[in-house]
């Protein structure tokens, strides 16, 4: 239960509306999916975070695929349910194989492992890669 | 400093000695990183690290490249220094172009900020996410 | 559901029941909250943790509301479930308003967006920061 | 040291320069500190961060030195080694007071040692805290 | 729920069906528990987890129960549910008493405390402990 | 550098010479660490944190080494450099043997390969681990 009431699309005000309508545009849904709607409690919170989202997540020289996948290792690695959730969904929505899905959980696993090797051992970083 | 000392090459047992072969035949380097090095006073770990990393690691359903970045961001989620000076140098060295890296940074950066959003606000799942 | 068994008032030992009447009585409420039911089953660390809890969150050089939005903010960056729902409940008993919850909720993600972004970039420490 | 060339000001390009221009304007400093000079290789980035912080981070119902300490809070939390030596820095210039510190910093360990309590024993949630 | 299908011993292939033949006769249970289901959908993965998971967590030069209250350390703090659960239940069921359980969570509680005071103190590290 | 002066114990007011002398005690060494020299800014914060770790980390029902090695299992998670390495040293110092510490780090590591691969795939908890 989120700690604040989700804005529903017929309660919110123009200001909201706007950027609601922004998001159903941009992404070519008719769902706007409920971290929005939490955010909307703080319309300038809402703008700014969609207005970078929107910015960050569009096609560039990283294609939009990839950018879910990222996307997905960082929630797992931070551990947010949410966007797990959303981004997983959203990633297969965008054609994501199961073949694909499967090596990205095999590469956040490992990077996991590693990570916590190389912290524990305190691993030095070779001069090679500091420049 | 490394909480063990590492194993160079010529100090290594022949058990440790057929692993550093192998990550320089596979990887076609002439450099045993540091965190090979650390492992190599566990040839167990090491043996079973590298086995797993040479399988999750390799050419799949997604490209090398794409795998670098993606542990990249682990590793920044994670925060591991050295994980993240290695994996951005060979990102760097399997072709990874300024503007992707640019890219890569601004999706991590977003993905944290929203991954801080959504836990704070404790947003509920989608329905049409959990199926 | 908790790994431990809820110790309610009426079922716990007089070294326990003295905890929970000095927690009733310091936070003027009728409520034990879940936490220190489960922490009751170790009577040492229930009357460890509630003595440091009361001197550390007591009226001091920061006042009551900013120890419980710092509490808020440190709980979401470890993404502690009951901690975020406790602590933002806390909050605005404690008088927190709408728009402060908003500022709080956007600093966060801010602070997890650019501590995102300066770990992967490995940025140096100015020099003018480290005195 | 960081994974891209730091930009300093006289070898920014006029858009960099600008945002530049606006830190030292708006913090009355005349040190941009090496995050932004980081940044800069991606000034879509250096401009839609600095303005996300500009807002962010303004005065508002939550005053600017509450801003910096919550901001080391989450920072402590993510163990950003640059972002927390910077804002205790900027704490610090905000006039935090030696004894503001000294609670901030026990609050910050009181909230980690229950959030691991807390996650260890999966407290359930007060149902009084869902609403 | 979980992003993909768990799947069931009676609906594995022979080649998953194996793993689970191995794992019941290696932990002497009847249960299959939900992590290798869901893992299963990754044969590959699930051959070289199951694979590191029987060699780590052999009876060694640590014993088995305090392997798995290591885990449990691991998994509080990088806040894994599942984890934290299915560990709990496997520390129980090797023997662990309510004292042990207890001390083990006061000294992750401990530990997640000075872990925040040592990062946001940024303390130097001890010339004696680097070597 | 730390972010704040270490207080050395000849510069130390009676209060912190007090709890330095006890720590000197109980611990039968000559050295004083850095972590102490930096809570001593604080003498409330030094006494309290001394007090609960004196309690935490005595010989219980769980021996002393097992409890540094559980120090480090939540010190690596979190990433906190100063209690890897002092942690790691103290293991050192009450027997760890080089087989018990190659054994820490592969659980430590795959601890955290499952916990990323439980995140990512959002497994549910077994019933029969809910009680």
């Amino acid at each position: 239960m989120a700690t604040v009431t989700l804005i529903e699309y017929e309660d919110a005000s123009p200001e909201v509306k706007a950027v609601y309508d922004d998001i159903l545009a941009v992404r070519r849904t008719e769902h706007i999916n409920n971290f929005w709607k939490a955010l909307a409690q703080n319309p300038k919170t809402l703008k700014r975070t969609w207005a970078s989202m929107k910015e960050v997540m569009a096609e560039g020289e990283i294609d939009l695929l990839t950018k879910e996948m990222l996307y997905i290792a960082v929630s797992v690695a931070n551990n947010c349910d949410y966007c797990i959730h959303s981004h997983t969904a959203s990633a297969f929505a965008k054609g994501m194989t199961p073949g694909q899905y499967e090596e990205l959980l095999a590469v956040i696993g490992m990077a996991h492992e590693t990570n916590g090797l190389s912290s524990g051992l305190k691993v030095p970083v070779d001069q090679c890669y500091l420049k």
